[in-house]
């Protein structure tokens, strides 16, 4: 279909982006970034841009895996550091292109994937242009299929392919944590108690025995159950354990012969899987427990010297204290590889995958200055 | 599409079913009427051949709404029976067309329809043809979609566009009870219970209260609940209080902030539905009850004398008692009407809706002579 009436300029098709300018300041660079939208499995258009603004920086080796990219130093200095981002995002809810609203320090970006993370890989992006001779070196990861089942994930992927482009002595994850530090990470486990039963006809009930009801008493362990909350390397880790869904009966003049609550463990780090698994298999002792699916949390890692001053180094300029992370996020794979991470990135983590994701800016400049400071020092 | 070759004999192709006979004996007619499949809403078909079976008896005038047919003396004599029975069954399972298993009065007939409830559908129509002089005047009633939603019943339909034809001071109705007399229903109400939460993520679970764990408190009614055993009009009733369905959770990492409960109420019929209702929400007090569907039962009416004498000539036939009908009939359609009824039928109603349907040949004769001593007395 041609387009009617004079073209009185060359501009490209708005469907097609510009390129990213990486000397551009954080908002801009935040919001081209989300205005091109990638929701997990969508997320070639903006790793084409992303890997286009990398090659074209003479200090950095650009590696592709899928939609992953890589963008590295290599100074021969005495360390590395892996500074890692996702650049998917779960859908857009409406909230999309970005609109800023307010003014100077106090302006908020809003949009999908503000947040979640697109925030962070903006930081990110702006460091690995500017920072042509850091004081050691560093790795860029930019990675696909985070907000997916883990399976597919892209930093995975690369764990699988190309271990080798994850070395490191420390981890930094981009998640938002309202530009705060955030150590480690609790484990998850998801398991599905089943509650057998006998159906019958629910005019003659008393012929068959009720699966819903004999689950109560599940359900009063779960009611009854008081989280831990436990110290590990010097952060405390709060637990959960909950029925995230139940499912029993198939029609209403059924007695039903089956009933399944599934249950979420979040466990502190300090806590294995094998762990985690006998500790539920205990609490729902006397019924079928069938494993979901877990992982393993992430210790703090802050006793590790780099860790350690790094958050030295971030909270000189953020203040604050360190504090754990609650949900599970990739610092973990980190942490499996050998490598303490952390957590650090703009933007409350409670607002990821809502309507109303929005950013401050002055958490971008805070998460733009500490990790400049640190990298620099 | 033609067909190839010789046509050597002028036979209605196989889809085209065979008039119904209503002089053969009981097995053929029973077989006949299970081998043309009538589920709900296909009815037509084996509606025309009862129509047209009934139209041939000179002594019945026959009326008809649209799968439902009605047949009826008019001999003025000094009281009406109405005898009704359903023509459509569940859905078949792979159980047609039907075969005789076993000889003489241990053999039995099976296949869809056979128990529920084309048997006694045989009968009737045996017995509509044959009585041509009945000591009283009789309504036969053939009707469609019973085994769906109560609002479709051909019965009903009969009852709000034509009461005149269920006009009458007594009913029997041929749902199957092994062929022993079992006096009116229990009544049934559905309900959902509803619990509300607050979400959250479930890595943040302190943030949230979990509606499923909250559900807790209800089915532990549930299972503490004892239900009653009512005497009514000399019958003992079993009363019956079941979750049948529980849904919720959306998410397997969401804290859920609605758990709903169905629960399905089988009360005895000196019980009204209002009485009913107020038990269930006493019952499950603090919580949201809404209602989903009821119909009050049946009582057993035996202390009506038309009932009792039909009760007297059929035990004399069939031996035994009197025992109370748990699952709801159209016995309470007759009832609301103000017509006392029960259930007289051949074949066990365990059976009814299974793969292994069967009918004892033995319970259709017993119910056609215990109704021909009864009717021509």
């Amino acid at each position: 279909m041609g387009r009617v009436g004079h073209v009185t300029d060359s501009a490209p098709a708005a469907d097609v982006p510009a390129p990213l300018d990486l000397t551009s300041d954080l908002i801009t660079l935040t919001r081209q970034l989300c205005d091109v939208p990638s929701p997990s499995g969508h997320e070639t258009a903006l790793a084409d841009l992303v890997e286009g603004a990398l090659r074209a920086q003479p200090h950095l080796e650009v590696l592709r895996d899928g939609d992953a990219i890589v963008a590295r130093t290599s100074l021969g200095a005495a360390s590395r550091v892996v500074i890692a981002g996702h650049i998917d995002t779960v859908p857009v809810a409406d909230n999309l292109p970005t609109r800023v609203v307010g003014e100077g320090s106090r302006a908020e970006i809003w949009g999908r994937g503000t947040v979640d993370m697109k925030g962070g890989v903006a930081v990110q992006l702006a460091l690995a242009a500017a920072l042509d001779a850091p004081a050691r070196d560093i790795t860029w990861v930019f990675y696909d299929h985070e907000e997916v089942d883990a399976s597919l994930s892209g930093l995975g992927r690369i764990a699988r392919n190309h271990p080798d482009w994850l070395a490191g002595e420390f981890a930094i994850l981009c998640e938002p944590t309202a530009a705060g530090l955030e150590g480690g990470c609790n484990g998850t486990l998801r398991v599905e108690v089943r509650v057998p039963g006998v159906a019958a006809h629910s005019a003659r009930s008393w012929t068959g025995i009720n699966a819903i009801h004999g689950a109560a008493e599940v359900l009063r362990r779960l009611e009854a159950y008081v989280p831990a909350s436990v110290e590990v390397d010097g952060l405390v880790y709060r637990e959960g354990l909950n029925a995230v869904t139940i499912r029993g009966g198939v029609a209403t003049n059924v007695v039903p012969d089956s009933c399944a609550v599934t249950v979420n463990y979040r466990f502190a780090p300090s806590t294995s899987l094998e762990q985690a698994e006998a500790h539920v298999r205990e609490l729902f002792d006397g019924y079928e427990v069938v494993v979901v699916d877990g992982a393993a949390g992430a210790r703090p890692g802050l006793d590790d010297p780099t860790a350690a001053g790094f958050a030295a180094a971030v909270l000189a300029v953020t203040g604050g204290a360190p504090a754990p992370k609650y949900g599970w996020t990739d610092v973990a794979r980190f942490s499996a590889l050998g490598i303490p991470a952390v957590n650090f990135g703009p933007g409350d983590p409670v607002l990821a995958h809502k309507a109303d994701e929005r950013c401050p800016v002055g958490d971008l400049t805070a998460c733009y200055d500490a990790l400049r400071e640190w990298l620099t020092a």
